[in-house]
């Protein structure tokens, strides 16, 4: 069967013309023409550049280079490309008109042009034509003997000019190496502004030279230092990447208070020995960083002259490290317990004519605008600081929908009607790990919402934030990747790219292809899996893995205190991922079955059933010399035990009742063990 | 087969005393008793430090704990671990009398005691007891559903105090993340120097302030901030590790006349326009950062005053980088063709009465000893150094041997009788991809001559040198590990620990462990072969590459311009590792079939060579759409015939011809194909 397709593949690209359906692109281009005829890449390929383009274009066509060299192994003679016009008779010709600014709106459009002997790329700017070099390295097919472009034209640019990632460094650390492979993640799909969490309860990343007691006391010795930082910078400048830093406050301020109590809201009732005086209260003097997951009480002080000096010095230390124009204050989920049981705050309130916490929060925002203003910085903030009195100039970052009650992206409607500019990050939280489908079909722009072309403007694109509190360092990729690649589509492509059987099959290659910039999504799976296995060598734990995903949404770790920031993620679970392989193909064999019941097809349906059983009986034995096997086996034994009797189901010989058959089935929509379910569930059950 | 073996194993865990041989520690310690009993691992496991220990236990200590719990999953309660007695009554009690200094002869010895109820580790300092925790580590043994130490007491201590790795990070660049996973690697297995290697023909990686011109020129870009070093060194430091600095001079050096010209020792012959005068000299001008691999000419003047100023002005920013006692300055491989040339250079000679190439080196090292000395520094070098003037407080790494026409280690005895301290790297060299028991059979103490206790005690240990003209970050990894934990071995160890199957066996669990560290040297390889597969799963491309093994010693890129410093080293020769493990299991399962024919001694004869048949005809599929699997089809196929006729001969069917047969697996003893041999060429010859 697998060879079947296999031929059938090969036979079309052996044929005459690539066709579209052929290309594995992503994002899709805005227009491609494909005409008959192939550039072959040899040893003598080499890359000229010309025009008044930035130096980032000699870093990136070197990347380029190298990264074409490791797939097709020719042993170009082109080494390290330094200076405009080196090879004038090269086969790639490059030319930039002017050095591109990272900034929103700057030009990143690109026309590539593909002749039998000649591939030109031609861009306003430096940043298009890296973006056309991305897709030039997607346009690589090959036959059994050669690798080959095939002749194209392509002209190209983006849908929306805001195409983010956000990695949250604060809950686990993301050293250096994982930050830059992801920026490497980002440039491949053309994604242009990397959001980066920097401070949270669980820690305070940034270094400090100034107020070094905040590394000192709230980051475990884990944080970015300023030449770090500004080393992350200049590489993602290098890519064409906008850096926009995160100081989340006035709440998650754990780490912050940790370091200065004194500017903290809460306070203490202390009884005084004279009871007729009543109540007296003193401020908290000590707080620790946050080591479970989600929303705490510990705020900033906003009726404290003293939070606003430290913020503004803050600022002043961090701002310069940051060339970009956008800073990111955080300002959600703040819960204002500590404000409520706080007189002096209340008295503050009632002074200022503030009727309740949220506009003491916009109170406490609209300090910090001068203080960024001062760095020429625009201030961001998650959608809780749009409240009536904001200031225009400020971002709104629209993340609420249904699970905190609220419609998806009303935030983002709301914004741009106010005058705000926006963007999306509801729908795009990839660190729940929902299947990518969910994010695919989620489109900044609102469907069946009237806005002017004015409001349309202000929706600056789309964000995908990858929180951490599951994720280390060698499990964020493959909660990143692949999914980010199509919320990447999203946000570029023309809004009439949806298909999802293109998607998926683009998606395939392209992760694939993610693992040559030192992104471990794939090949990290190996290694948890063999710690799991006790360094057991074992297919069934493998196929296991591949029906199962973690529990989505909030529901693993869903009170936040099984898993501290120094839990094992080493687990099944960490292992598995959305969108599960085995389980994709298994679902569509239903299908085909369901729709023709021929001989071939009921034979998929039952390598997959007998696969299962036979893997329930490996992993046993498995069982025997690895404890972590152990809580995995009642899942085995779920989907073992549904797949002998759909087999004699199939065959029409089960004896079973129905009821009895719908429990069998019913008991693989499981979420009890081991923080997984069976992907294939809603398979099964169709097949009833 | 698979299963029986492993029932064979559980059983034996499951008895009720753990045997020496079950144990798959490594370095293998000095003193060890194992007694009756368990001590189990639970969530409650705590640590608890007292004594007046370095701060470096706390992170070697919580750095423990996470390593546990990661294998375990057991979701341990105690975090960070940030002072003395925090948990009085915890289940692990480490005292240290004082504080560890990172220098050679410190005490690394540790008391390691494990009852049913209690672990504890008593060392005279905090390096002592951070190899104990590795220790513990490595005792960890489990049954079906728990991880438990057994009781035991082990009283260990290192039999060599040098125990290095050299990394060069001026080949291939050798990013942050890649020397700290390795020196995590380097202290698991108790190794304590790491010789970074920062300076060669193919570029400078030290960020100078005061001589930028060096990173400007001759760094690609690629170099270490010297914030990067403190970093680096502080992190080693952590682990127990000293990391000694080296600047190759005054061969090596096309990166610094790159950035200097004026110092080296090429001139150009100028025929002036009148020929009576003879021939005039003028000093070359330009000098390129090496793209090849080899000896180059490019050699500091030693006749030059100005090459001592700049030197001294260098080691004066550089030195201070470094805390540690030893500064190496390489000194091998100048074959003095441009003094040879240059009349300056030999009129310089003469009036220094300086015989030979060798003594105006000697002469040169000279001068750099009060330079280093300045700073505190001990002058190590290359066995070249060494020559009558040399200073007696230099030490010389003895690195030639067979390859170089000599001897082996005849430079360390010669070395130690001439009143110098000295570290063998013959024998070592792990980049030559030999296989392990080359290195593991190689003791620094010479077996077969006299030597006083005065000159053995000169003999200060080894050091395993990982040069990078063929290796990546991405491949590095597998070029060091597991082998260079046989190497720590050697040098930690009792002589008498020498056993091969006890290693290989033991080799292979650590291996394993390793991989939680963060090296790669397991899990790049399914990455790799996904490009050369062309992302077509293959569990055939995967058998190859276990029978096959890179070409060895200095024959792959033997002319140094095949593979140039950017060529691609994403092909099977880069995947495959020494010590292919299927090629191990097949010699093995010959010797079996040879000392006693039985059936089913055959059968698993007869199981490997049916793999290869299936094998090859899969990577002939394969091949259809995978360009890089090409190259290793005839390779493929040789297996396959002489596997297909071995089949027959050993059922007495074949009908060959000796010769034709011979023939036919004389042909397995390739060298021509995709830079690979087959590691299985010994064990089918034997089936003769």
């Amino acid at each position: 069967m697998k060879y079947i397709l296999f031929f059938l593949f090969v036979s079309i690209i052996s044929s005459a013309q690539v066709t579209k359906e052929q290309l594995d692109i992503m994002p899709w281009p805005q227009n491609i023409n494909l005409s008959e005829g192939y550039f072959i890449v040899s040893k003598d390929f080499k890359v000229n550049i010309t025009g008044t383009p930035n130096a980032r274009i000699f870093v990136g066509a070197t990347n380029f280079l190298r990264r074409l060299d490791g797939r097709t192994g020719k042993f170009f003679n082109q080494g390290f490309i330094t200076g405009l016009n080196e090879v004038p008779d090269a086969q790639l010709q490059i030319n930039c008109v002017r050095s591109g600014k990272i900034e929103l709106y700057e030009d990143e459009s690109y026309l590539l042009d593909v002749t039998t002997s000649k591939i030109t790329i031609n861009a306003t700017t430096d940043i298009g034509a890296l973006h056309g070099l991305e897709t030039l390295l997607q346009l690589l097919q090959n036959n059994s003997s050669s690798f080959y472009f095939p002749v194209s034209k392509i002209s190209d640019f983006p849908r929306f000019t805001w195409r983010g990632l956000m990695i949250d460094g604060a809950r686990h650390f993301m050293p250096v190496d994982v930050i830059k492979r992801n920026l490497d993640g980002m440039a491949a799909v053309k994604m242009n502004v990397f959001h980066w969490h920097l401070v949270d309860d669980q820690g305070w990343r940034i270094e400090m030279k100034k107020h070094s007691k905040l590394i000192e006391m709230a980051s475990d010795g884990n944080y970015y230092t300023q030449e770090e930082i500004k080393n992350i910078i200049k590489y993602a400048a290098d890519r064409g990447i906008l850096v926009v830093p995160e100081i989340d406050v006035p709440g998650h301020a754990s780490a912050i208070l940790t370091a200065y109590p004194e500017i903290g809201s809460k306070v203490e009732i202390l009884n005084v020995g004279n009871g007729e005086k009543g109540q007296q209260f003193k401020q908290i003097q000590k707080y620790d960083v946050e080591r479970n997951a989600g929303i705490f009480t510990p705020t900033l002080d906003p009726s404290n002259p003293k939070t606003y000096e430290l913020l503004s010095s803050i600022f002043d230390e961090v701002c310069p490290l940051f060339p970009g124009k956008f800073f990111h204050i955080g300002g959600d989920e703040n819960e204002g317990k500590d404000w409520d049981s706080n007189p002096k705050i209340q008295e503050f309130k009632k002074k200022h004519n503030l009727a309740n916490n949220h506009e003491l929060q916009t109170y406490f925002t609209m300090q910090l605008v001068p203080m960024l203003k001062k760095h020429n910085k625009v201030l961001m903030g998650w959608e809780e600081i749009m409240t009536k009195n904001m200031s225009k100039d400020a971002i709104i970052h629209s993340w609420k929908g249904a699970n905190e009650g609220v419609p998806a992206g009303q935030s983002l409607v709301n914004a741009v009607k106010g005058g705000y500019k926006t963007v999306l990050s509801n729908g795009y939280y990839i660190d729940l790990v929902y299947g990518v489908e969910n994010h695919y079909t989620v489109d900044p722009m609102p469907k069946n919402i009237a806005l002017t072309d004015e409001e349309k403007a202000r929706i600056l694109g789309g964000e995908a934030p990858m929180w951490t509190e599951l994720a280390t360092p060698a499990t964020i990729d493959s909660r990143i990747w692949p999914r980010t690649a199509a919320i990447a589509e999203r946000l570029w492509s023309n809004e009439s790219v949806t298909d999802l059987t293109s998607l998926r099959k683009r998606l395939n290659t392209i992760s694939f292809r993610l693992e040559e910039l030192g992104l471990t999504h794939l090949k990290s799976k190996e290694g948890l899996l063999r710690n799991i296995s006790n360094n057991q060598r074992s297919e069934a734990l493998l196929d296991l893995s591949n029906v199962c995903e973690p529990l989505k949404g909030y529901s693993r770790n869903s009170e936040g205190t099984e898993y501290k920031m120094y839990s094992p993620l080493t687990l099944f679970a960490d292992v598995c991922t959305p969108d599960a392989s085995d389980a994709i193909l298994f679902n569509q064999a239903v299908s085909n079955y369901l729709s023709n019941k021929s001989l071939v097809n009921k034979l998929v349906v039952f390598s997959y059933l007998n696969k299962w059983i036979k893997m329930n009986s490996e992993l046993n034995v498995l069982s025997n010399n690895a404890p972590l096997v152990q809580p995995l086996l009642p899942l085995s034994k779920r989907l073992n035990d549904v797949s002998q009797e759909l087999l004699l189901v199939l065959d029409n010989k089960s004896t079973l009742k129905s009821d009895d058959l719908k429990k069998l089935i019913e008991d693989c929509n499981t979420k009890e063990y081991a923080d997984v379910e069976l992907a294939v569930y809603a398979g099964l059950k169709r097949l009833l």
